[in-house]
């Protein structure tokens, strides 16, 4: 297939270079900073540009620009028809619903691949769930089937429950990531390296494959030791002993919530 | 060596496992509980006992009762003369001194292993880092020596910075935990499984060994992206509410700050 890139941030340059390893062929880069257009295409054969008017009719078009960023570029594109109306238009966010691309592609769906992107670093996207949501059963046929050259693990998700996933991910991802970035900052304070918590983090990450993570939970809070806790708040600056009160106490109050589905 | 585990937790259990598997002797298994005493002495080929009182002389006693409990089997064992005050004691609580031990019994060191242990999961000890503080340098060198026979990853740490290492330990392993959990039950509540999240999650948590957690951040919080934070924030009960506002605070406030020490 040929495939147009609408954007070049992480998202895109991991999805560009996975599909183009794949054997897809990525014709254009679009980025509204040339430079940034320049570097993914540089990396995957592609022509780089930063005027939507200059893109060409492709297969089918991936939409990966700032969420707040990608409706303007679709009414853009339609209204000045720099594309067909026609044109297969797949984006790439978890939180926008399919109907605000299919307002302006009728063809078009959603491509939304569950994992979280770093500049400098390669991710294996071969069993990160892609969730699509397509406008027609054709569209959806292409979408999973462009999904599948990647990863071994596609999903058709509608809009609402794709919504639900994604504010769970803020919790399991960003939000796990910023108890390590507090972590980190304890230890930077008394000059210890983050390092020596990295078995601890992996080991963490790795229970949760096995069991769920309420019956994993372990340390002060789910012990009740309130001796423990006291002498932590005492050491703890009144941002961070503000989150390890609240916390704590969600613990406390997950630990005794008999509603709490347990299904893995 | 020949060792006696005072407890028999799943901190007890897996550090016993691991040195049996190298070859030391367990002699005895101590809980207040025979029945629990029983289930670990059985797995090592030890002999379980519930009176303090049947205790015999061995090399050294690893202490790992629960630690408001750990005083008071010192206490217990010292004043009534069960094993002689010369015994090697050394216990494995992160937020217990050294000096508090050493009360009781002067050949005495922190053994403390920074890991997460759950009951029905093995874990690998190999590389988890122990942290040791000892009475003596004869102490020191036999604690250090008996943790190297589980782990290539041992470190001399003094009581102070051992227990600012249980805070992070906080915060990157109990609180991401509690992270994981409160995206399990906001998919629970849609029937989605949490197994969706786990690509995501071990990437998350493999990420940081190659880069700085605030540099790793990703997400709403970190983009500023007030729109789909409003939008999060009205699909979420207040406790959950409450928790996503003040995390994704802390995320704006740390990549602000430029007085965090990235070391590694």
């Amino acid at each position: 297939m040929n495939v147009t890139f609408l954007g070049s941030g992480n998202l895109a340059t991991h999805v560009a270079l996975a599909l183009k390893s794949a054997g897809e062929t990525i014709v254009q880069v679009y980025s509204p900073n040339f430079e940034h257009a320049r570097e993914l295409a540089d990396k995957v054969g592609a022509e780089p540009v930063s005027d939507l008017s200059c893109l060409k009719q492709t297969d089918v078009y991936i939409s990966a620009v700032k969420d707040n960023a990608q409706e303007t570029v679709w009414q853009n594109l339609s209204s000045n028809g720099y594309i067909h109306d026609s044109s297969l238009m797949f984006h790439t966010s978890g939180s926008i619903g399919l109907d605000e691309v299919r307002k302006y592609f009728k063809r078009s769906a959603v491509f939304y691949p569950l994992q979280s992107f770093s500049k400098h670093r390669a991710v294996d996207l071969s069993d990160a769930p892609f969730l699509i949501d397509a406008s027609s059963k054709e569209t959806e046929e292409i979408a999973v089937s462009l999904a599948h050259k990647i990863s071994s693990n596609v999903s058709i998700m509608d809009s609402e429950k794709r919504k639900v996933v994604h504010l769970a991910a803020v919790f399991a991802s960003n939000f796990a990531n910023n108890m390590y970035s507090i972590a980190a900052d304890i230890l930077g304070q008394d000059d210890i390296p983050f390092s020596i918590l990295a078995p601890l983090i992996r080991e963490t990450a790795a229970k949760i494959e096995g069991m769920h993570p309420v019956d994993a939970q372990t340390g002060p809070a789910v012990r009740g030791d309130m001796n423990i806790m006291k002498a932590h708040l005492g050491r703890l600056s009144s941002n961070y002993a503000e989150i390890y009160s609240m916390v704590s106490g969600n613990i406390e109050r997950m630990r005794d919530d008999t509603n709490i589905k347990k299904q893995r």
